[in-house]
């Protein structure tokens, strides 16, 4: 039939028909998905008044203005279209137009030249019309096309080929930072895992991929200008990063609108500095817990101990060549500096540092000097930098607000969840909010220490919460009902920037980086791309669930090994696997 | 050098490096990781006086008496021994003899006939000289020999292949029966991540796969002689198991020397028979919890409600049709007739039922009917019939022990850890140890129900354990140190015949079956093969942590997607990942 809005009695007919078949399925308790297909995350505005869908001419092509990393995605989401014919799990119950097909997407750019910046325009409208004509992509800048032309490939689907039509779509994100942060040095991932992951944080309209690269567990980044770094300190010859390899990341980011900010923390967590560099690293490879050590008097947060020694100047030559060559191969404007989790008596055994301490000085000193040290350095080559929340915030080793310049610092954080976030934006600096309470996928699985009699208690003891430091497991409706401003005045909440989800991996490697991942993050995604709330207000995970469920599945098909939520049962019965009761 | 036991200065030397090198990579806590290379599980005995290696010659061969099963597990192994080049993370400290090459094993077998049946005899030795004489491998059984085989796979490394020498193992399992159930109904798994499964499973020693093939969510196993059942209540055409993929599964099975050991749940978990035959089935396809109902009165103990009605006639006609055929499709002694969790509401709605109960009748009553009628006729069919303990422990609904012969009942228990074992056996039952505390591998992810307001707390809420009934996640560690058999009497403990890990589907399925099966798994695996204490009988959970990277790193590389445990800085750095204080 026809697809036209002068044809009332099939208009009211065919919605009739919707709200008695979603009605058949409903429960009291909860709204059904909202439309045939859906679009993960959830567009800002979704007009879509008579749903329709028109058949995908074979010949179907995109018109777009030429772009060094736009051409390519256009490339690849042509081939996509054309190829992927997406069986939905539910049906969706559309008929087509039945007139010509569509043949042409074009994309407009106002503004061809923006770079991929913080705080790009990743803004788009999308109109499809029912007549066969174009359709029609408008964005600011080509990483708006980009989000755009992600949201139009979730709209095709079926085998012939056929995508929604009749809609006009207008999104754009809440948040400028929306990332994922994973750590390579715990556990190392081949390059083909990054990208990756790259490419399912573009699917998701998230936008960092924030690199933990080093820590004291290995250094596989093979800095030009330090080679002795990962040839002593990776895990292996087959377990590094050369800086092609860096370049293929970094490219293949700007061609998925994925901008890759690089993190070398330093000064703790630098164990493996000590392979190549022995005298610029203090306590290296000593048992992290002593015995009849209580925790305090820990060398580390957790196996792997090692902090840079800010008092020997030998540290910053290595420091700077590391920084300057992280910084050539890495084009972001941001650079994320690390310092998290200073351990006091890591440094107080060193004799250099005793010395120091006993003159008088302080642990804060010594972190200060090591930041005046090293930051006006990054900043010189043209940086915003990122440091963990401790670097201000903790309580026994900081340094003063006055070394951190608001407009070069941005601070991350990760522990008591909004209260720092507000001790930081109180403070002036702009936050991208990691709370562990939230968003760390790693917890829930245990600790991983061996030789832990915690797990060798009678049967019948308390299990707790098993272990994990941050446990429980974070689900993903514990991550999408998180509200990163939550306590914040509207003028505290500008400074909210956006957040990451973070995989440390302690535990993961290539085999759970898919299933840890995904996906968790997509409710993230959601929450900081067009938000948690319905139209009135109210928190909205009960109607994402299903939408969830599908994009899950969108995802396995595309090669992400995303985990399942629910039974397949249950998004073939929407709304018949909610629970009513609080638990 | 040559090896000799008559170069009693060379023997000294070497083991006063060897123990000069591992003491300094000790911490006073934990035992060194024993020997250069292991097996998982842990051998019973293993006799390693002089560790050192024997160049394994390109034309070895094993020689083996022609067996169905055993000839084709010969074949695998042999291809893998000649081809993996595994290199471990710690690479072995040992010499190679210097002197010819290994050329031949050679498998003995005393009973070539034994069937793998329960209790079967799985015990072997292994000698493997050091002067290039023929490796020997005695077995009471094949499927001795295939545990045999496996072992020495494992004491084959590097490139060009060696294999540790000068060595003898004396091998049995604890348990005779060692397993793992995988649900299929909640959501599918296709042929091939079954087959990979019990490729698994053998790797590890266990020997059962216990298929929890149907439930209220799905029923995709085609049963010949009624196709409806899965013709409509499959998840869908590609989401079934045909006739010849039983097969399949089960001569792959015979192969690993792993039995497969259908259940069909019974008769609760049976919403999707309703597809076919919805007069059989009560309360099906109702939404689980309703509105304002006490926990008491739930339609199901999850969503997806759904019980075969004892008191219609025709239930048994369809019952008797799949069990006939379930039984013809896997030849194993044992079948799994479910009787978990029957929730009296979904009984108490039918009418039929209700005017039986107001006859004074009960839900026992009813319950033992069931039995009644189906019981008799599976053990016509010449098979042992497990059931879940619900069927005689349930508070509410059960049957009198005297419905329940011990010689052809064993029962499965799942809640209370060892106290519902011990009421097993106490009756005179044999066990099958399934404790939700330690062995359940789904628990920890939440709970998967949607608009579910928990997940809906402010910031600073106590998450508690996740939500997830049966949470926390069960670390290998905490499932490595469960003794089966804890608490009972000598006499009791001899009714245990094993236990099995389950992985219930509501948040799994393919993408994630390996990894949330393994490598936790092989710590039930080692606890049921060889134990989980040492010679002096204290837990060997830290000895075992190393052992069990190096195995997790070799599944991995074997295709088997087994998640780490642990930095891999770990394993390059044993002992540093221990805990001392208790957590």
């Amino acid at each position: 039939m026809g697809c036209s809005t002068s044809n009332p009695s099939f208009s009211h007919l065919f919605i009739s028909t919707l709200i008695l078949l979603t009605t058949l399925y409903t429960t009291p308790q909860i709204s059904a998905v909202q439309y045939p297909i859906n679009v993960w995350p959830k567009p800002t505005t979704f007009h879509w008044p008579h749903p329709q869908a028109i058949t995908l001419s074979p010949e179907f092509t995109i018109s777009s203005p030429p772009h060094r990393y736009l051409t390519p995605a256009v490339h690849r989401y042509l081939r996509q279209i054309l190829t992927e014919h997406h069986r939905p799990l539910v049906t969706p119950l559309l008929n087509l137009t039945g007139g010509p097909p569509l043949t042409t997407l074009t994309i407009i750019i106002s503004d061809a030249a923006a770079p991929l910046n913080h705080g790009v325009d990743e803004s788009y409208s999308l109109t499809i019309p029912s007549t066969g004509a174009a359709a029609v992509l408008n964005a600011e800048t080509p990483w708006g096309a980009m989000r755009g032309l992600e949201t139009f490939s979730q709209l095709v689907y079926a085998k012939p080929a056929r995508v929604a039509c009749g809609l006009y779509i207008s999104d754009r994100p809440l948040f400028p930072h929306r990332g994922i942060m994973l750590d390579t040095a715990r556990n190392y991932y081949g390059v083909e895992d990054l990208l990756r992951l790259i490419r399912a944080i573009g699917m998701n309209k998230l936008n960092v991929f924030h690199w933990h690269i080093t820590d004291s567990h290995s250094f596989p980044l093979v800095v030009p200008s330090e080679p002795e770094l990962a040839a002593k300190g990776a895990y292996g010859e087959e377990m590094k990063y050369t800086a092609a390899d860096v370049k293929r990341v970094v490219e293949y980011g700007m061609e998925h609108g994925v901008r890759v900010v690089p993190e070398i923390d330093m000064p703790a967590h630098t164990g493996s500095w000590a392979e190549a560099y022995p005298e610029i690293v203090t306590c290296a490879n000593k048992f992290w817990w002593p015995a009849d050590a209580g925790w305090a008097d820990r060398l580390a947060a957790e196996p792997g101990t090692g902090q840079l020694n800010p008092l020997n100047p030998k540290t910053y030559e290595v420091v700077k060549n590391v920084v300057r060559d992280v910084v050539s191969m890495f084009p972001d404007q941001f650079y994320h500096a690390g310092a998290d989790e200073i351990t006091p008596n890591c440094w107080k055994i060193d004799p250099s540092i005793q010395a120091f301490l006993s003159n008088n000085g302080t642990l804060s000193q010594i972190l200060e000097m090591f930041i005046n040290s090293t930051l006006p350095y990054i900043m010189s080559l043209n940086r915003t930098v990122i440091y963990w929340e401790d670097v201000l915030l903790n309580a026994d080793v900081n340094v003063a607000a006055s070394l951190l310049p608001p407009e070069h610092v941005i601070l991350q954080s990760w522990n008591n969840g909004p209260s720092n976030t507000k001790r930081i934006v109180d403070s002036g600096y702009r936050a991208i909010v990691s709370s562990s309470d939230f968003y760390y996928l790693d917890c829930g699985h245990g600790d991983f220490t061996g030789n832990n009699s915690l797990y060798n208690m009678p049967p019948g003891s308390d299990q707790g919460n098993g272990g994990s430091w941050c446990g429980p497991f974070k689900t993903w409706q514990t991550i999408y009902n998180y509200d990163i401003t939550y306590g914040l005045t509207e003028a505290e909440a500008k400074l909210v920037i956006g957040g990451e989800v973070a995989l440390w991996s302690e535990q993961a490697d290539s085999t759970v980086m898919d299933s840890r991942i995904w996906p968790r993050a997509s409710a993230m995604a959601e929450a900081l791309w067009s938000g948690n709330r319905d139209e009135k207000g109210k928190k909205r995970f009960a109607e994402a669930t299903d939408r969830l469920n599908e994009w899950r599945y969108r995802m396995v098909t595309r090669g992400i090994g995303a985990e399942p939520i629910q039974p397949l049962w249950c998004i073939k019965n929407p709304g018949m696997c909610n629970t009513v009761h609080m638990a």
